[in-house]
């Protein structure tokens, strides 16, 4: 019997709101805390857990710095993050052909 | 700013165990839980518990019978689960989608 693909996914990246972290910050160089929080429709104190965990787990890097006078965190996704992403993108077109064939 | 796509998902079907039961019992009449439970690599007592939560959304219906002497559990999939499932897939196309562009 051939693997069913949700065998290939990992809750650590597919857990919807961080699939949405990750996902966003594989487009740009670095994403503004603020930014990720209002475009993900989530709270500052979810969005710092997920952060954390993905962190944790080597996915993302925090940078925190200033923005003229006002604190401001960063996160860029590091290369094991861009890895782990490109996984589960794989396991979901894998998902999506079969549903849809 | 345009929705981002993870923002039209629901845990209820995303998560990975649950999406794959789905996505299975979409695709027959109906699917045995032995079958269900190898295919997703996953222990009884687990997949029970999905089960049940899908079955308590009103996603699933669970049969109990025999095949011949021995007990038997099915589930099949409702036209709740199947328009919840395609409003996953949809949100996954148009994740996978913004990746690979």
């Amino acid at each position: 019997m051939s693997e069913h693909p949700t065998t290939g996914l990992d809750e650590l990246v597919h857990q919807r709101h961080r699939l949405g972290i990750l996902t966003i910050a594989a487009e740009v160089k670095r994403v503004e805390f603020g930014y990720l929080r209002e475009t993900l429709e989530l709270t500052g104190g979810n969005l710092s857990r997920h952060i954390a965990v993905l962190e944790e787990a080597g996915l993302l890097e925090v940078e925190k710095g200033y923005d003229g006078k006002r604190p401001k965190t960063w996160v860029h996704i590091t290369p094991s993050g861009r890895r782990a992403l490109a996984e589960e993108m794989a396991a979901l077109r894998a998902l999506v052909a079969r549903h849809d064939s």
